[in-house]
């Protein structure tokens, strides 16, 4: 088999065979085949793209391509829930408590915050102690003993994505439906679950920016997951706007913790119980309305919340700050920032926003980048809210108070200030099974 | 500027601009830009096209790339030829002595074979003691003295190009136009002439196998040339079946010089009157009627055969195999191939043809591979002709007798006989100006 003559067929809008996406990945993954060829082939794929076999054949060979997980010794039905990545998306802190509250087994692997969407495990690493490394005895030990766990990636998954998504970066062809479905579900897939809900956020926040293009990824990486035999749904859910009030990794598990008290933003709340339903759902807790009820219920007599404190302390991390979030070492100074005009928010460019959080030192550039987990930005008023002249906005965070110029910049940039109310906008779009 | 950027303008279908592409083109030459982005590029080249603009553009950044020759010093008007490459060309060794005898400077860089195709320095070569490598200066004075000369290339021509044409054919990407006829023109416009006659092979034994993308390079070439300040003409000739009747380096040569005697085949004999009829007349010396009686006159009276033997002097070769070719050395062993049945030749691969001449040793594999001068075949039937059973088709010549068999079998799978005779083909399908 040659390298070349894969190219020359999918060049030529041929289908791909098993044997020769195979040949392509573990060409990507020993370094046989040159970065030049690979990134021809790319291109190829984002001119002619993937038929569905063929996707699903990219994506079990980028799954294939390094270590995977074996959770057979986790006693009970496993669920997970992935994100597309998005800003103020902290609904696994919440979403997994409510699950494992409830008897479904959360074994989570997350992923760390790069460029404007923040990761899940860089905001357990603000509660002091909390760690994020376990061994993978220590890991199904802790699901299999308190119901759930959330670990950063310490095993080399899907190695050929790292490289394939390293050389996509450098070459405009990230943005392609089998590209993006195959390296979101090769990592996925690396873990042992058997019920995958996503969350596929669309807008302006999140790197699908329409609804129609959000929906065909959710659709591919529904029917891959159900081709490697999970139990599969996907949630198209809004990222014009960031999900609840809080930027930033602190901020963000207080945000959560008031949720789980029932005392949540509304958009994140409902957000968080409709992932969480159809987690359960999935793993045959009844339909989605009785598991809408059931985590409502887990929120309201402080089981989920008692099930955080749980993982918490099961990882070391202090719980005292969950118990009072007030507790969370904050940042050494605050601004406010005011509407320049009386009116209401109209549309907000939520990537932006998720850059001011970085600018203040929230986030990272590059992956060898340190966090300050206390900086962030707290949101007074959203899309669709009235705000006075001169009324605060948001209140940003940081321990360095040059920053705070840049950032406001870039907020006020990316909010738009109207006279009349924007058309309100779905929070969820849609549910693909 | 960033490589990214550009990848995703042409990605896109965007027109790139004379700096974007003398960015890529610099990046090339000096390896900035790594190969994996070149090859998006190209790829994404392929697929979106280039206009004539940035065709031109493309060009001029990989003529101007590396050395460049300036013929200012010589006297009087230079015309050149160039072919994209055929089996059994060897007008250069006819054309160019017809042109220089009737007054307009030839000073001719060649190249060599590669793969089916022949070169014309290889065939000078099989002249003994005929150098290929003079310096500029001899180069230049021996064109001021006797009006033509004929060398290997020696300076770094378009190393762009060299870099470009080596990723191109590993990433499947040899076959688009704007590629070809930058990468053709970037070469042809590093030499300094005033007039140029492309003579752009169309068919089995050509790189452009039908005759509409050969017209469209064709001209696109032309354009290109005119951009560029030249006199420009393309002819589109026929590659369906080798040109002339010998293939090969020694038996070429010899072919040619039964040319400028006037007994050569038909088919070389007017596709060489013509090339150089445009050459002329380009130069000047009038019009393309007038200048085909002038070539048909050097021919006749003996002229144009005189300024090959004077050039072949000039640079150190055995003269004496001019006067009489049958005085080149011969190959140890020769074989007839015989018809397997009667009828007429038919349709022939002619490319398989230039592999079954370079089976036999005339040819090279690869750039380091040595050649074998006398090998080679003539060819005693082509398209058109009538054959009878066991009659020989062709004569094969090799210093191995081995080697008979594998180019035998090439020979005979590449030709079909048919009942009936075939329709005629034009010899000469297009004149571009």
């Amino acid at each position: 088999m040659r390298m070349y003559d894969i190219i020359k067929k999918k060049r030529d809008g041929g289908e791909l065979s098993e044997e020769e996406i195979g040949f392509f990945v573990r060409g990507v993954t020993d370094g046989s085949i040159p970065d030049y060829q690979i990134t021809a082939l790319l291109m190829a794929i984002y001119y002619r793209g993937m038929n569905v076999r063929e996707t699903c054949d990219l994506t079990f060979a980028v799954r294939d391509s390094g270590d995977r997980l074996d959770f057979s010794s986790i006693h009970g039905i496993r669920a997970d829930k992935h994100s597309t990545g998005g800003v103020g998306d902290k609904t696994s802190l919440v979403v997994a408590p409510i699950v494992s509250s409830l008897g479904v087994k959360v074994a989570k692997m997350s992923g760390r915050g790069l460029g404007h969407t923040g990761g899940t495990v860089d905001k357990l690493e603000a509660i002091e102690g909390f760690r994020t490394t376990l061994s993978e005895r220590e890991f199904i030990d802790q699901v299999n003993k308190i119901g759930m766990a959330i670990v950063g990636q310490s095993k080399e998954f899907a190695p050929a994505d790292k490289k394939l998504y390293a050389l996509r970066d450098v070459t405009a062809t990230v943005d392609s439906m089998p590209l993006i479905a195959s390296s979101i579900m090769g990592k996925k897939l690396a873990a042992d679950d058997d019920c995958i809900v996503l969350d596929v956020k669309t807008g302006s926040g999140s790197f699908m920016k329409s609804v129609e293009r959000s929906r065909e990824l959710a659709r591919l990486m529904v029917e891959i997951g159900k081709s490697a035999g999970k139990k599969m749904v996907a949630l198209i859910t809004d990222m014009d706007r960031p999900l609840g009030n809080a930027i930033g990794n602190a901020t963000e598990v207080a945000e959560a913790v008031e949720t789980l008290k029932g005392r949540g933003p509304s958009d994140l709340t409902e957000v968080c119980i409709t992932l969480a339903a159809y987690m359960l759902s999935l793993a045959g807790k009844g339909s989605v309305e009785e598991c809408k009820a059931l985590a409502k219920k887990a929120i309201e007599d402080g089981s989920a919340l008692e099930k955080l404190k749980e993982c918490v302390r099961a990882q070391g991390g202090d719980v005292s700050v969950i118990e009072d979030p007030s507790k969370f070492k904050r940042a050494k100074f605050s601004r406010e920032v005011k509407s320049p005009a009386a009116g209401y928010i109209g549309r907000v460019d939520t990537e932006a926003y998720g850059l001011a959080s970085l600018a203040l030192g929230a986030g990272r550039n590059t992956a060898e980048d340190s966090i300050d987990y206390s900086a962030g930005i707290l949101l007074k008023k959203k899309t669709g809210d009235k705000v006075e002249r001169e009324e605060t906005i948001a209140v940003l965070f940081a321990n360095d108070e040059k920053l705070f110029t840049g950032a406001e910049e870039k907020l006020l940039l990316a909010t738009t200030i109207q006279t009349s109310p924007p058309a309100p906008e779905p929070l969820i779009y849609d549910v693909i099974e």
